[in-house]
């Protein structure tokens, strides 16, 4: 046998929308190696209890946060010789999402830190741990595309929310502005959504929705 | 530590086009476990000589196949404790395309045989080996949506391919009809090929292009 095996971890890149600018939650780490430098949440694959990737993920979310994202989804493997000092290693990296106003209630209670991930990662820390600045810009440049032909964008809004609200969350996830009366059409003809209550956030009363169900990849254009 | 590293693999579903259908390059397992089944092609990391996970799957390649593919990136991991009947373990899939010529001649010189995917692996061998099916399934999924919003079915095409021949694969792929003329000047608009040699192989000449390179994500339909 000429490999020894490899560690195998997962990480999450928990994201929010806040103002329209995409946000990152990091915690410093609070051991060796990279002891103190902003880190993703993140461990090790335990094979005694998770029954999969997607649960060793959730199981690391409530042991360290506890906390539950509305959205988790795996997007990629970062897996090679030089991103961990410790040897070769993997991370099943994963996205999470969730509204701004509880993840920053989260951030608050747990010594965590919302960054901004905007301008291709400028104003994150300059001093990381490990690839974690490579793993959030992938996740973001990956969460940007899949806005483009998805739903998920509606997991950073609270639960009740109207059209223009959606419709910003696209605009700024996408960087791009859309017709609203094309947008209001097409998202209503795709049926993923279903009437709540009146808003009255801003300016006069709204229609409020909630997602009733994801869909993965629409093919269409939204606007 | 309350867990062992699991096994950490990759697989290759390494994808044709004929005739308008999606095949995929299967060969049966040499060995235990599950001797004889249909399988992709794929192995463990050696973390003694691969710099990276798609390094690993291009080693894998040459040493079963003596092959390199025209494409191949990274789609998704699975990770779980039922896969494998050793244990825990992560498999990183890799799609790799290649245009059918080159494809069967390796088939035929290797013990491998190309299957059918269309209709949800309906004509895919009953009897396959641990989730391959599933892994299948999963990464022809992602090629669908892909081709989409990418250059990705043009690794189909021999190098030197018509406009029609590409609008061919297109619709094989996403299994739809596009209008000619507007996919034509959508592609061209975009400029990912550039002219070749005038080919004649079906009825009158027409104009040959290769891909000069790969656009991972366009914002725009096709037709």
């Amino acid at each position: 046998m000429n490999y020894q095996r490899p560690d195998l971890t997962v990480d999450i890149v928990l994201l929010t929308l806040i103002q329209g600018r995409l946000h990152v939650a990091l915690m410093p780490r609070d051991k060796a190696p990279e002891e103190g430098k902003w880190a993703l949440t993140g461990g090790y694959i335990h094979t005694n209890e998770d029954a999969d990737s997607q649960e060793a993920a959730l199981r690391t979310l409530r042991a360290k946060l506890d906390f539950e994202p509305r959205h988790l989804e795996q997007v990629f493997t970062e897996a090679n010789a030089q991103r961990d000092p410790r040897g070769w290693s993997a991370s099943i990296v994963h996205l999470a999402l969730h509204d701004p106003e509880v993840l920053q209630d989260l951030v608050t209670s747990r010594g965590m830190q919302l960054f901004d991930v905007e301008d291709d990662g400028a104003h994150l820390p300059a001093e990381m741990a490990f690839d974690h600045k490579l793993l959030i810009n992938k996740a973001v440049a990956r969460l940007r595309a899949k806005a483009g032909y998805s739903t998920i964008v509606g997991h950073f809004l609270p639960e009740s929310f109207t059209i223009a609200e959606l419709q910003g969350a696209y605009e700024a996830v996408r960087h791009t502005k859309l017709n609203p009366a094309n947008f209001r059409r097409k998202i209503l003809e795709m049926a993923f959504l279903e009437p709540t209550v009146l808003l009255h956030s801003s300016g006069r009363p709204a229609q409020g929705y909630r997602l009733v169900h994801d869909i993965d990849y629409f093919d269409r254009e939204l606007a």
